[in-house]
This record gives structure tokens, C-alpha cells and sequence, in this order.
């Protein structure tokens, strides 16, 4: 790898990753769930707060916090994963958050869902997206803006999605978006806007950068390419053993090991996960549990008969729609997308 | 500053630093305050678990979380920072964790102070220390091992050292060392054992790896050097205006602009924080508040009128015993105790 800038390094540290251990949890506890945090973390004062639902709609109106959490509740168990995963393990990479693997993270999020208070609104006939804006401003590629992101109006009247208000049982942490932040299961995590402010319904003429210069998959800079939505499938393990310090490289002794880990997929439910011992030449299914819920983690095991010397640990996830990991990452410009298989290397004696 | 390794990343997305803005808060937020976790965040079963005191004493016991949550319990807020924070803008550097400047974080622990706990086991006359035993083991610098530190007896029975089973008034996350962590105020986070199982009194052979190898203050490889124990003054601010993504420059609007940040040191009460927009060619006092508690960072304001241009932001705090920040790191071996004054880039328009 090329050394990393001091400017992919301060994000590095600004912008948290899950310790793969925490893998165990089926819900990430807070503070080890990840944080990608394009400018900072605004201050808001929940009591002055309101969102607004306006734009192509026949009756506008808004809502404070309260109003928000007298609605109907809705808990669900989402996977979120930043789009960006992976990035730093492509060459040469785009120079933006340099994540490796563990952009990741399961919550337990609450809050009413959408589609109710876009029917309340009453999109026009001719509305065919929502723009969803965030408090949090600065400027990105040279254009000052606040944090938005579109959706489909389709999109957006999903019952799943929600707009929410707490994590885990309490209310949001300032990092996660409080007071309110959108949830679209199944989508990367640049889509579940934080700090809602506003909905705004619109006919397609939304241009905001995060959605029309950013999270595109281009294969080349002349290449138009395909927006980023829904999460690739992807798996990772809990590296077994103990830990180098400074390589993470694992030492374990020789016996029976159950590895464990957790897969999930945005496009369809997880079927098959699949471990290799010998850096991916061969492969071996691993016992799938239960999806956490429709929208998270599929927890596996593999007992794995660990005998002596060097090994490369990978695991592989394929989901119902028949979407697989690839040994090798697609390069594109952005750095999106990039679910390779997780290689862990192991030392057993 | 040479490119950041594969190595130095992954410790940077596992060890999570403070977003800078939220210094604005004198309590850190769950999920905010830093994190340095040498190998992986064990599992345990607080069922099952137990902190045995021992050694040189004349009645070893042990004592279950609920009999350690039944004796006198004290809250107290304490900040905490890396003895590394700041090591990544040491040139060259030393290989481990590549801290830049946000190692750092104030909570409020709750626990019970150790003092009582070590004269009920009564260590013998000729005891001189006591060792701290975590859960937490792995390889560092070659050698397998549990986390340990030591501290000198009279040190260990200072009043404000506190057993935690509790942060910012809930149980401790695995994170922060779920169920029981030692809390030492003043003093660099490597001293403030998580995970902790054992506490071993001892006459002075106590020769672990993390005592005796790391976390000296070496000016050369020949250098014998200095144990780290408490922290050195520093300050930080919380950058004005709103930021570039990558390479997190501000932009602020001309006008006055309140700056605002915390100052610490383990060595003595702040006295003085001064304020620098030159590069730390000029100085002016900032308005100091009060210490969040004797263990504590404490605010700071200061009125800035922003005129257009580029500037480059400072801060420097001086304690009681006279001790200052310097404008320029000095370097050693292991990268410890960098605590050069912070630059922030600004451009006022």
C-alpha cells in the first residue's frame, strides 16, 4: 500500500471503524458501531429543532422531536456500512476516508416510519423524489453545501424506512445524527442522512454533490458511471487467537477453532458463507444462524481444524440473488464498493 | 509527514480519537472519548468474574462486581490522554499507534476507591508496589503477555485512584473495560488498566513488558530514559467555521468569532491558556472557566476578531508548576508526550 496522507490520516481518526472482535455482538454496542462524519458534528438544540416536510407537496408542515416520538414506533435491527469500505485497499486509491474493512455496524434504531408523513404531506402528481437535508455544513470538491441525499419517492415510501430517533434503546448520541437521522435499510450508509433538518419532495431536479459528484462507481474518470445504493454482500470474521500489537497478525495453538463471524447483504437475504484456510485456493461452507432481522447481520461458525504453520484466514458471503465476493477488488474511481473477501493472517503452533 | 503504513491504519481504525468540535463538551459523550486498545477487547462474563488482590499482603481476597458496587462508590471526572497522542507528527516516527492530536477524552467514573481495598488486604512492611493485572493479552515487541502496569504503593493508595464499573453513570462498555478498570487521575491512559482481574502487591520486581520496555521517554536508542507518568499540559480548540472534508481547513467569515477549547495537566491546576493566530509568532490570554473537577480539563474562551486572510491558529496552556506547551515537539524514541502546540489552518473571507 502507498503511504497514507496526513489528510486520509486525520480522517482516519476522526471517523471511527468496528474493532472486528465486536463482530461477536449481534447488536455493536455505542461506541464501537462505525462513524463516518463528512464535516463536523453540529450542535443542535433539540428544544429550537424542527423538521420540515415541504416542496412539491399540498400541505407542508413540520415537526418537533416530540411530535416526532408521539407517532407510531418502529424498532428495527439495521446493518449500516459506508460505501467507502474497503477504499483504502485499492491502488491506487481515492484519497477520501481510508477505510480497510470495519465500516461497519448493527443498531438497534427507533423512530416512525416515513412513508406515513410523506401520505400526510401529499406528494404532487408530477413528485418523483425526496431530498433529505442534514444540519451539518462545509464544503467538499471545491462546493460549500449542507450534507443531502435524494431518494426516490418509491424509495422513500418503503415502510421500512424510518426516520429515527434513537439508538439501542436511547436517544441518539450526537455522532449518530440526533436528534433525528433517516434509516433506509439495506442502503450504504451515506443515504441515512444525519441531523435531519428537512424533506423536500421534488420532480427530479435535485443536484446536491453528495448525490450527483460523490457515490457514483466509475470504472474511469471518463466512465459516467452507476449511483452507489444498496450494500454489496460481504462477510467478515472475528480474528481468532491473540493479536500482534502492531501487525494484527494472530497467533493461535493447533486444535479445533470455531471461527465466527457475521455476512449481509443489501440486495437479498444471506445464503452461503464460506471459509478458506489457504488465502482463498479452497473453500469450505461455514453454519449460517439466523439473520439479526430482515435488515442485519447473518451470524456464522466454522470449526476449523487448525494444525501448524502460516495461514490466510478469508471468508466469503453469497446472498439469494446469487451476488458473491470477489478474491479482488474492483478498482473505481471513488473507492466504492469494495467487498473483497477479508484475508487474516494466522500463525498456528 | 512520511506515508502512514498498512500497520499504523489498521491501529488508527481500530483506536478511535476525538472529533475536535467535541471538545465543546466538558463531559465526553459515550462513544466519543478516545480509545487505545492494545490487543483485541476481551469477552467476560461479569458472572463469573473476579478482581483477586494478592501478593505481598497479609489477607489476600477477592471480591465479585456486585461486592465491589456495594462498598463506597465516588464519581469523579477525570480526563484522560495518550501518552502517544501526538506521536504521528513526530518525524521520523516510532511504529504504533498514529495519533495526531485528539487522544484524548473526560468522563465521569464511578467506583470505588482502592485505598480502603489495599489496607483491608494490608500489604507487608517491606511492600513497595502494586501490579494491575488485565484480561487483555497478546504480543507485543515479541513477548506474549497479559496488559500490566505497576504503580509505586504510595501512588496506588492516593485517595482519588477509583476501581470504575461505571462511566457517565452506566456500566462500563467492553470498550472501556467492562466490568472494572482502574482510574489513576492525572496521569497518561496506559496506567488506567481496563479489564482489569488482579491486583498484586509486590517489593519492586515487577518487570512487565508494558512497565519496563514500553512508555519511557527516551532521547536516543541509548537513552535509558524516563518512565511516562502524568500528563503534560496541553490545550486543543475546537476549529472555528466550517471545515474542507479532506484536508479539514476552516473557512470562517470576517468578524469576531468566539474561540473556545480545553486545557489539562496532570502535573498541576491550568493557569494560563493564550491564544495565537500568527503561528505562535504573537500571543493573548484567553478567559479560563473552571475546571471541570480537580482531575479535569478546563475551559477556555477567547474573542478572536477575524480579519480576512489566512491565519494559523494556536493555543498553549502553562499549569501552576509552571510547565508549558512547546511550539515544537521533542522528539524521542518511543513517540510520547508530544504536546507541541496544535496549528489549525483558517481562512477568513
Amino acid at each position: 500500500m502507498e503511504g497514507i496522507t496526513v489528510e486520509e490520516l486525520q480522517l482516519a481518526a476522526r471517523n471511527h471503524a468496528l474493532p472486528l472482535e465486536t463482530l461477536r455482538s449481534p447488536i455493536t454496542p455505542i461506541g464501537l458501531h462505525y462513524l463516518l462524519i463528512h464535516f463536523d458534528i453540529p450542535e443542535v438544540d433539540a428544544e429550537q429543532w424542527r423538521l420540515s416536510v415541504g416542496g412539491l407537496v399540498e400541505r407542508p408542515f413540520s415537526l418537533s422531536l416530540e411530535e416526532l416520538q408521539s407517532r407510531p414506533a418502529k424498532t428495527l435491527a439495521v446493518t449500516l456500512e459506508c460505501a467507502g469500505n474497503g477504499r483504502a485497499l485499492l491502488s491506487p486509491r481515492s484519497l477520501s476516508q481510508p477505510w480497510l474493512l470495519e465500516a461497519v455496524g448493527t443498531a438497534e434504531w427507533t423512530g416512525t416510519p416515513l412513508a406515513p408523513i410523506l401520505r400526510e404531506a401529499g406528494p404532487v402528481a408530477d413528485a418523483t423524489e425526496v431530498v433529505f437535508t442534514g444540519l451539518d455544513r462545509g464544503v467538499q470538491g471545491g462546493v460549500e453545501h449542507l450534507y443531502e441525499r435524494s431518494l426516490s419517492l418509491d424509495d422513500a415510501l418503503r415502510e421500512e424506512v424510518l426516520l429515527a430517533y434513537a439508538i439501542n434503546g436511547r436517544p441518539l448520541p450526537p455522532q449518530h445524527g440526533y436528534p433525528l437521522r433517516l434509516i433506509v435499510p439495506g442502503w450504504y450508509g451515506m443515504t441515512h442522512v444525519k441531523w435531519l433538518s428537512a424533506i423536500t419532495v421534488g420532480d427530479g431536479g435535485f443536484r446536491g454533490w453528495q448525490q450527483e459528484e460523490a457515490y457514483y462507481f466509475q470504472r474511469s474518470e471518463d466512465d459516467p458511471g452507476t449511483p452507489v445504493t444498496r450494500m454489496l454482500p460481504r462477510s467478515l470474521l472475528v480474528p481468532p487467537g491473540i493479536p500482534d500489537f502492531l501487525s494484527r497478525e494472530r497467533f493461535l495453538a493447533s486444535g479445533q477453532c470455531v471461527l465466527e463471524g457475521r455476512a449481509w447483504s443489501g440486495l437479498a437475504p444471506i445464503t452461503r458463507v464460506e471459509v478458506s484456510d489457504d488465502g482463498g485456493a479452497s473453500w469450505a461452507d461455514a453454519e449460517l444462524g439466523a439473520a439479526v432481522s430482515p435488515f442485519a447481520w447473518t451470524g456464522w461458525r466454522f470449526t476449523w481444524d487448525a494444525v501448524g504453520g502460516a495461514h490466510e484466514l478469508c471468508c466469503r458471503a453469497t446472498d439469494a440473488a446469487g451476488n458473491t465476493q470477489p478474491l479482488e477488488p474492483e478498482w473505481n474511481v471513488g473507492g466504492y464498493c469494495n467487498n473483497a473477501v477479508q484475508r487474516v493472517r494466522v500463525t498456528v503452533s
